[in-house]
């Protein structure tokens, strides 16, 4: 009250006042009142992201607006649900007027797109961090969960992973001995800062896909927990990849290790029948994204009978051609003529800590 | 992964995984997937302690691992609903192992003794940060909004607050030229480190009671949120103020301030029509809480087409008695005579940024 902090509610509660429409009692009161659809699940998932970890301290606000709901929202598509509305609690040092318009108006751009309204929050002051909270409603039964993928199934990822990562590259200027022109810049910087939660398709691969999750921490590693969690291994073809022409312009080096270890992409990373092709062909055209095939889900020769993610990840860096399918979960790489590939992406980025 | 962020899978995500009982799909996956009780609405609130702002850089790691759910659960206790679930976002400078343990066994002992269950979370590297989004269940028609209070209501409060306030003062030594002896001292500590959400109270309640909310920034101030919400005034009786015989032993401004204007209390504060005067009193009984009448709802004189939070504040300043229901929403402060008191709160904790 009679603070700064009355900005906050100028750009956000009132906003969420008027906005209500999915939820019985909104801002305003000491819970929200909200229910998923007669005979649906109430889809739940928290991200927090921090200043310096997830993005830069002068990062383009409406950038981080989009940004903070975008990877959330993509945990819905990930599942197969769609949005319903969410919560936002953040922690800000000083507010600026100029900053928090811009913020929530990539917020709320993005928030009004998909129909996710905002239903609650908390602000307070302190080091800058912002907490989402996002809530979609999905039928238990059609949910796209990582424990569903079978041996015999196609590995399909959407969109052009690796040109976030690139994006982070280009900010950081960590690779001043490439080449890279200025359209193919901002390309990377844009896929970056506006990652494009996979909504329509997750909807529409509901009872066609097993296995979904989004892409955050790299394909490799994010992949490996469909495989734990479903108790199988796979075979990624790496010539298959869908690279941008703009990635596709970089050193080879630099192209796999953006696409399968670089993060921050939010593309939808699932596993499919093989009899589902053409169905999952026509999903992605009614959602209006490109898919592509780049492996096969396969047996392990042997099932551990419990992994912890250490393991998973020692078994990765173990996961040598020559010693294919001795560890669980691994990822066996091949090129295009299926020949074995000895890749070594430890180190990478996927690695870090959260 | 292979990092000292697997401290935290060991504290939080394993158990949460063997716990799971009432969400379909917790840990693990993109989404947890909840459903209210059929019929129920699913009641929802988030709450994000910074250190420095809600707890100092010393505080035991239980009491807050208590404290930081414990302030989300009694949001459900102002709405009557009954806990489900809730997520866990953290940032941390560098997990300690003893840190995480005790902050986790504080945690979970409250969330194992309402049955509330950790379902979905995220964590990071950062400065100290909590943020908890908590999930209950209520009937639409039961829940216990701040619009709901009438004219001729009677005015209740749970407990005795401003305990924790004074708990503030001592831990930060505020008041030298008061004598607090340590028995005194320790109980207004533990009110201040481990409150108690009210949540049997909120769900017997529910029915009988009309408006409530929990008392997080001081009696006053959110008593305000209610008058303003219901639009209607209040007269309150300082006098019948229920007082631990700790704070009583203080001076008496002392008390009005912690009492009134002191927050974190995490009390309820409700209102009834006078004939529940019986039914309240069951309530309270069964759920093994004091409550107390304090004052009555009035009308407001004049009734302010929109008030914004400032305009409310602002009345309450200027809300003497002398000029009483000339505003709204305003308090009238009274003794046990009934003769107008003069009050001025302004400038204590409850008017702090959030």
């Amino acid at each position: 009250m009679l603070s700064e902090f009355s900005l906050i509610d100028r750009y956000f509660a009132r906003r969420a006042r008027t906005n209500t429409r999915r939820a019985a009692l909104g801002i305003g009161d000491d819970c929200a009142l909200i229910a998923p659809a007669a005979g649906e699940m109430l889809a739940v998932s928290t991200d927090m992201l921090v200043e310096g970890r997830h993005f830069l301290p002068d990062v383009d606000p409406r950038a981080l607006g989009h940004k903070a709901l975008a990877v959330n929202l993509s945990d819905l598509a990930a599942m197969g649900a769609a949005p319903l509305g969410f919560t936002l609690a953040f922690a800000l040092p000083k507010p600026r007027e100029d900053w928090l318009e811009a913020f929530s108006g990539g917020l709320f751009e993005l928030a009004d797109r998909y129909g996710c309204e905002l239903i609650g929050g908390d602000t307070t002051a302190g080091p800058l961090n912002l907490c989402i909270t996002v809530f979609g409603s999905v039928r238990q039964d059609d949910a796209l969960r990582r424990d569903a993928a079978r041996p015999g199934d196609d590995v399909w990822v959407s969109g052009t992973p690796g040109d976030a990562r690139a994006g982070l590259g280009v900010l950081r200027g960590e690779w001043p001995q490439v080449q890279i022109d200025r359209a193919d810049a901002a390309h990377f910087l844009r896929a970056l800062e506006f990652p494009e939660p996979r909504i329509a398709l997750g909807l529409a691969l509901a009872g066609i896909a097993r296995a979904a999750l989004d892409v955050s921490d790299g394909l490799a590693g994010d992949l490996l927990h469909i495989l734990e969690r479903s108790h199988v291994n796979a075979e990624i073809d790496v010539d298959a990849l869908p690279l941008s022409a703009a990635l596709a312009r970089l050193p080879r080096a630099l192209q796999l290790q953006c696409a399968l270890a670089g993060g921050d992409d939010y593309e939808l990373c699932f596993t499919a029948a093989q009899a589902q092709r053409g169905a999952v062909e026509a999903a992605a055209q009614q959602a209006g994204v490109r898919v592509t095939r780049i492996g096969t889900i396969t047996s392990p020769d042997m099932a551990a009978s419990s992994a912890s993610p250490e393991a998973a990840v020692a078994a990765q860096d173990g996961a040598h051609a020559k010693h294919k399918a001795q560890a669980w979960p691994a990822i066996a790489w091949r090129d295009a003529s299926g020949a074995p590939l000895n890749l070594t992406l430890q180190g990478f980025d996927h690695f870090h800590a959260d």
